[in-house]
């Protein structure tokens, strides 16, 4: 780690060597206000240079050169002085206490771990869906006396759903939702799924999932508010998951029930005309469009709209009236970018803008 | 065609080069009851030897030695006087009239096209599942003045999900299904779907499939009353029909309203202990168990279970409690055996057995 | 087709409807020096609008609007009188008389197709290979005595291969090649390969590859000469050809028999210090590096290196001593974009600086 | 393990969880000869049941009733005594030592790992290739002073090439191989090749799959002589090995230079008449034709003739003659049989009927 000043914001990767580490790196090249100047990884890798402690996984680019030669340090904050926030694609196992070290040591976390996204401290956060669970963070230093802050972004597979939901939400109110999930082999890190377990397969069940899409899917469309903490929206969600063989992008098949009548037309309306915050801030990582709507059939589809807004939009379809409930649509979104490494580059994005760093 | 006097039924294939077409010649290779002495397909062939009109797709066979030198003659009853049976693999653009055609001249037709599965006097049968429709049979003889009939199987993506319903229908009463179905290339007939169109990605569209999904599943868990005719199930039903990067077997995520209480035990006793008149009567295409249900945590799996009963079997697992509907499961069958050709040499089978031949 | 002045040079894509075709729309995108202004297909068309006429089929992106509204012609010079140059992307049953029909019109026509390639007066040009075979032009145009002219590029399995060896060639010398092909599905065009063929499955067959890749390696790595025409490399070339399920981008296991002693660090500097023609002109299609040589073990590699340089470069690796021949290696390019439409406009760029526009 | 007398050989698995000790568990159910007594794979599954300890991996079978309470037990001898035939499917690093262990306390050892497979005075045994090498096993026991001793089996991907080129070598001699393998996933193991490093790509590097393909076919198409030990075939061999995204089933494009002209088809009658030793002796899992030529043009292909023969045919295909060398064609078998536990089984036959057990 150089010691020079920094005229962008000096930023670690936690967990740097993994698939979803790769992504935070490759995504933050030429970012205007962060600058890796750190990565971290299990202690194994014993300060050996980035380029040496691992092969590159990503396959439309290669190992930036900027990090080919940092050391992949130990994730402690003593050891990551200079650093100002850190992004943590850790692994469950150690993430949690990880990133808390980090966060009491003053750092910024943004973290892509499942462990501390239900605390009832920790916002779980969406810019386009939930902005104001941001003001989480003011209460979960004061509650925990942290310099720092820890901000979580959603498992993968809730967020294609929660971002075609929040419009829904607000404009018709909704009670129910069923959906299955087709998810990438991504999904599952590196090296993830065993190829014999996939080609030419369909494996209706990834662990832990379904609870995660579910209980997230509450929290994110609920409330935050002051000495009240969060209230999950009052919304059923059932969730079937499924590992299928595409290499990115979770596509999603969802009824809901919406409290009030809406045209198809209005829906889409609806979606259509969404402007969220990270739009109207025009946070760098923020695609132009949050929400895309195609009109064709047979869209969206894996590996056509799977990059739309440089991976960052979510992209929806098929719009039909539901037998069963009120509506049955399509959503799709990028698994490791929308749903993991950008999404928490935007959390940041947020929380720099609004003066949290 | 020989004229020699046949000890077995003599069948002919409408439609037998494409491959569902091919499915029937493969499937009735030593049927002991049904022996192939005609093939049939559009006049373009005129006659040549099966050998040369098609080439033999199916991956896990050789063509038939028996049938590659049978003349591919055109698709009309006087040019197949000997036939008895005619198993319809035709496509729905010449399927209706076609078959009328050979009923009209007493050929007993099992289709396995979508165009008189909904008339009101065709059974739409599943052996295992709506036996009593087979009764409609001579009503419709009466009705149309034929001395042949017509029995049509279901479409391939609704024949696992009937198989799995009419049980919990039967125990404890049915309102509610909403499903996504992950449905394998093969049931786009050959060439189908352009592998451009699907390696590596899901295509969340099946023009017609999920009206027909719907339809036929009120007509076969629906009743047939003589001077009634069919009464549709009063069942909401709701699909999601995608296209997924496998070769065979229709995979579906499903969740069900019941009307009655019941526990996950009692459901899977009766799906367990389900023995419909297909295994009673031990025709010879019926499956062992005509429903398996896997108690691993992932199964059923496309590739792993597909071929269970030599592809006749349903196999069931995953079943949860669902916080939508009461609970929700996963559905596998093979969709070019059980699903099409298999399925419509059992109706022919359980036809033979009730003395309709 | 709009009638104002162009400041660039108006071209028309031939056959604009297929896989290659819209390649070429896309690849035209932004050209500084070439304007599409006019789509040319089959005349069942009939001047609907491109955007009615067919579908878009390029993964990663939407039609242009710019090319939405176009017409689509049919394949006939006086239909198309403003353009100067065609972009060739028609079927072999009808690319030979239509391209001649639009070179004997005065247009420059650019060929992806194969029916010229061989002919004794017209170039099969790769300009980073060949670019002195374009002189044969003159000697065209005088000899059938057309204002236009055609040039072709080669077939897409030859161009990695002719890319490679023509350094060793130059540099070595070189008496025989022995290669296998793994080609993916796109080259097949749209629909193509059926999915049902290739999935979980290689196809060692692809009809008339292995001819056209022997034949057209030895007249690009020929000689062109004034009054004596071409004169083919006197090289053996051996091509075993497949099908595999990749959708972008040819690989190939190559084994070669040099002239003279090279040892693998000779080999890789001629490669590495390549710097043809294009790259001198700084041609706008051409890639910065012509070919790349990786180090590591394991590459090049369909997935990873098929869009180096945009789709225009080709990758190599793995060189080591061969115990049959001298050396082998494996070499990769993108087959659409280097191996069909981008190789074809790099033609069109190289014929432009050097005036025969 | 019972303690019974057996009317059959009483055999062990070593190295039973992983892929190829499955496939020998699913090959020896109903085994005339051979009765699985035993299971053995790393300490660290401590003596619990096989059905615990592992799960089934193979996609078309369930793992059999008689060997899920078979406890896991480690791979000594001593803990095996009842053991007269132990197959191994260990992982190269601890084959070498543990199959000693074995040989030396008396049990006949058929191994799949690659450690022994080059020694001087162990066979490497194709029962249709070289059955004389078997000779050898005199001599290593007494050089070794073992009761027990050591039959290696090939390399999978040498298995189809030497199965090719045996009939020619012996009918019209041969000096020149060079071939590009294009192996499925299951080559790998399991879990083996990452789904994300597979789909929709070909790697074209196997680490050792060369050098161990080049120098075991030299050594199986050579000779063995009492006292002058294994002499290997003066043949040069020139493998490219590349790892691709089929199941299962090894295809490989061959070039051969022949030492005596011979016309195609007087090579496709050596093939089609061979009539090896097994097939001879009738061994249970000696496929009824070893080689069989396909005539179609685009045959063999993997999906499809991976299993002929239930996976212990050799298919070729494609001969047709070489610019460079004499002679090109297509070979495959299916890897995880015919390469590895089959290969094995059909070794232990030979040695039985030999009246080496």
């Amino acid at each position: 780690m150089t010691t020079h000043t920094h005229t962008r914001i000096p930023v670690a990767i936690l967990g740097a060597t993994g698939m979803v580490g790769q992504r935070f790196i490759e995504l933050l090249q030429g970012h205007p206000w962060f600058e890796i100047v750190a990565l971290a990884a299990s202690e194994q890798h014993g300060g050996r240079p980035y380029a040496e402690a691992t092969r590159w996984r990503l396959p439309n680019s290669d190992m930036p050169a900027e990090v080919a030669s940092l050391p992949v340090q130990p994730c402690r904050p003593e050891a990551l002085p200079e650093v100002k926030i850190a992004f943590s694609a850790l692994p469950g196992e150690v993430a949690g206490e990880v990133e808390e070290q980090f966060a009491r040591a003053g750092v910024a976390v943004f973290s892509n771990a499942k462990n501390h996204r239900m605390a009832a401290d920790v916002p779980l956060l969406i810019p386009e869906v939930n902005a104001g669970h941001i003001e989480a963070v003011a209460y979960q230093r004061k509650q925990r006396g942290w310099p720092g802050f820890i901000i979580t972004n959603a498992n993968c597979s809730a967020t294609p759903l929660v971002m075609a939901l929040k419009p829904l939400q607000e404009a018709f109110g909704m009670r129910k939702v069923l959906l299955t999930t087709l998810q990438a082999i991504s999904g599952a890190g590196y090296p993830g799924v065993s190829s014999y377990d996939i080609l030419d397969n369909i494996i209706p069940y990834i662990g832990g999932e379904e609870e995660k899409l579910e209980i997230e899917t509450r929290k994110m469309l609920g409330t935050w508010r002051e000495g009240e903490g969060f209230v999950d929206a009052p919304i059923a969600v059932s969730a079937h998951c499924t590992r299928v063989p595409t290499r990115e992008g979770h596509l999603e098949c969802a009824s809901v029930e919406l409290e009030r009548e809406a045209s198809p037309e209005e829906i889409i309306a609806v979606w259509e005309s969404y402007r969220p915050l990270p739009q109207e801030l025009g946070l760098p990582t923020a695609p132009e469009q949050a929400l895309i709507y195609r009109r064709e059939l047979d869209r969206p589809q894996t590996l056509r709209d799977r990059d739309a807004g440089k991976g960052m939009s979510t992209t929806l379809g098929r719009l039909r009236p539901c037998p069963v409930l009120s509506y049955r649509f399509v959503a799709l979104a990028h698994n490791t970018i929308r749903g993991a490494a950008g999404g928490s580059i935007l959390n940041a994005e947020l929380a720099y803008k609004q003066g949290l760093l």
